[in-house]
């Protein structure tokens, strides 16, 4: 699903792939939509899209005005718990990649 | 599913999201793995990562060595017809951001 529409570049946009492991369904569920929920309330976040297929990898893309935006919801006392529960009990394996976007389009 | 591991910043990041339409999903998944494949043949190209989810909405992100060898990608032979049939018959829209990463890491 796709959140809001980010505006002109630059932002930045934080890539997080990661293999779901085949347990903790309902827990994740609740945690990941309380994160997306947090996460479009903090300073500098501008959109959001995620999709996980059948064979539970799935990448969620967040947009934000800049790296101090990225680096405050890193730290958030709210996400560092879920930040925790996803190496331990969540996560097969993830990656995160922070990247400046420069130019972006659309269709229509 | 992911392809292979990109290796230490800084690199291209492009990443496609998109909506498919609720047809066409054989015609879709043929030309798509062929693309991926095509993909990975070409000077520059680092590794893909790609999820679909049961809404029909989609995210891929493709890793490059340059915004040369992005550039080189989109213009391919091969590719502008696949570019094509995804406005006239696969999306019902799709967004693409091109963007530099800076950092990245993973688990475990």
């Amino acid at each position: 699903m796709s959140g809001t529409t980010p505006p002109e570049p630059p932002y930045v946009a934080v890539i997080f792939t990661s293999l779901r492991r085949p347990d903790h369904d309902e827990e994740y569920a609740v945690a990941a939509a309380r994160m997306l929920e947090l996460a479009a309330g903090q300073p500098g976040f501008l959109g959001v899209d995620t999709a996980r297929g059948a064979d539970r990898f799935g990448i969620t893309v967040s947009y934000w005005r800049d790296e101090e935006s990225v680096r405050a919801w890193r730290r958030h006392a709210a996400h560092l718990p879920v930040q925790r529960a996803g190496r331990e009990r969540w996560y097969e394996r993830f990656a995160v990649h922070v990247a400046r976007v420069e130019r972006s389009y659309r269709f229509p």
